[in-house]
């Protein structure tokens, strides 16, 4: 029963001193620390498509929904305050689900201090819809946009790239304290997360800025489930090939003033590294070069819906 | 193609001096009015559900996902600011479903002076699932919640009651000018919209105030749809039985003192019109009682989501 589930959760969930009104009421109220830059981000995941529930438990699930929200947050450079997650449960055993999904996000919820502000709670014939909106807050520096690329800029990633099928997409850690790291001391042009594939996510970027970029491919740090994922295919894919479109990453993709990338590469602040893999050019267009200099046009490639008209 | 769709909201949308970034980047980014009083609601809508989508117009459905979140906010004399729209489509049509999805809500946005500030797109083989979050802020009479009601305080309502299946459940005007409009003339307790049943909601307001209440059942203006509803069923249910649990009227249940409960049905300062229908009691139970001045216990009745554990 959905009152049941509202009163599990009441009693569950961590209070925080930003949340004036909490799950309950009609709607939940919030006290931001400035009236500016109020930042919202909404992702919908679906059973089969996000995650697959036979094979996957539901406590990732729900993890991963509240994750790929915060990675949208840490896109932005911006400061995660709140959540609110309207849920789609089939009927039979849904208040279980509910359940484990949010023993699943709370955890998150707490380590980034994200406090579950409210939701909506459905059951229908269909399979599990998870649709989580984050509010954050822009750091000082301002939200980071896709817009603002320079030629020039190098183009600094942390993290590594591919195979994130293997387990990755479901429990990576969004780049929230990074980013916010990041913006704090080094100027950012411009910045997005690998989402959709390192190659489409650094074209939509370069796009939104109105220029082009090219990438020294031998310079992308790759994961080592990359490799593993090609092995395993054998399918003549190499682990460069899934670095550079298996999506999912959840890294940060950010365009940076020359001689501050050189200074952030060097004093490598944030754990998981970070790396110049290759520089923002004036002619739009996304192109790679191997270690020889040699420079081919790359075909973006990663995920993308496919809707039909 | 997701960013088809994206491109297209780009110059369909209309901008607004309160969004500093809207769709097409991570996330978007508000600037509210106030940094406190930041008011956030969720609803998730589905195909079956919450309309059909073999009887009725995406543009019917796309507004219906809207105006529910905004009698949210009118429940909580919450200001409107704006929404970001989470959809699941269908791959069969999904473009030209979203589109006409957007085409119904939008011009209900414009009216509430809603920006659409986001959203996020996916393809599955399910039904539509649409899932609305908006953002508003409170008035300066503050956050109208569901506690506050007391012993004495008059029940008014907005509008009438029942038989919302016949149409009005798609078609109603959320309470959002009404509400600000009494929540800044006159002292309001609590309040709540009616989307479970008049009945169920009354008794949800009543148990977060602590308090009970008695409805004086006679005097609950009932819809014209409610009579049409019992006449075309003819299962022995009455008109009023439909105005007190059919639900989705997403009128206003308030919590009002008596005094100016007085005054404000003698005004009738909102068009839609506003009855007191009974009064809430120190002793916590929901009754009815009839034109006669007879009193027995009234059981809450309306829409419960059913969730098996």
């Amino acid at each position: 029963m959905e009152s049941e589930l509202i009163r599990w959760l009441c009693e569950r969930l961590p209070g925080h001193p930003s949340l004036l009104i909490g799950p309950g009421d009609d709607a939940a109220v919030l006290r931001l620390t400035e009236r500016d830059g109020c930042v919202l981000s909404v992702d919908l995941l679906t059973d089969g498509v996000d995650f697959e529930l036979d094979k996957v438990s539901p406590r990732r699930a729900g993890r991963k929904a509240l994750a790929v929200n915060l990675s949208d947050l840490a896109a932005m450079a911006a400061r995660p305050l709140a959540a609110v997650i309207a849920l789609a449960l089939p009927r039979d055993g849904g208040l279980h689900l509910a359940k484990e999904l949010y023993e699943g996000l709370i955890p998150l919820a707490e380590q980034y201090r994200v406090v579950i502000a409210g939701g909506d709670v459905n059951s229908w014939d269909g399979p599990l819809v998870l649709s989580v909106t984050v509010v954050g807050e822009a750091s000082a520096a301002g939200p980071l946009l896709r817009r603002g690329a320079q030629a020039g800029d190098a183009i600094v990633v942390t993290g590594q790239f591919g195979g994130s099928i293997l387990g990755h997409h479901l429990d990576f850690g969004p780049r929230v304290a990074e980013s916010l790291l990041l913006a704090s001391q080094y100027t950012l042009h411009a910045g997005i997360d690998a989402s959709d594939g390192l190659s489409i996510d650094l074209a939509h970027l370069a796009e939104a800025s109105g220029c082009g970029a090219v990438v020294d491919v031998h310079r992308i740090p790759i994961a080592p489930a990359a490799r593993e994922l090609a092995e395993a295919l054998n399918d003549g894919s190499t682990a460069l090939d899934h670095a550079l479109s298996d999506g999912e990453d959840f890294e940060l993709i950010l365009a940076v003033p020359a001689d501050a990338a050189r200074e952030l590469v060097a004093a490598g602040p944030v754990a998981c590294g970070c790396t110049c893999i290759g520089q923002f050019v004036a002619e739009r267009g996304l192109w790679q070069r191997d270690a020889s200099g040699a420079r081919r046009p790359l075909t973006p490639r990663g995920y993308e819906h496919r809707l039909s008209s």
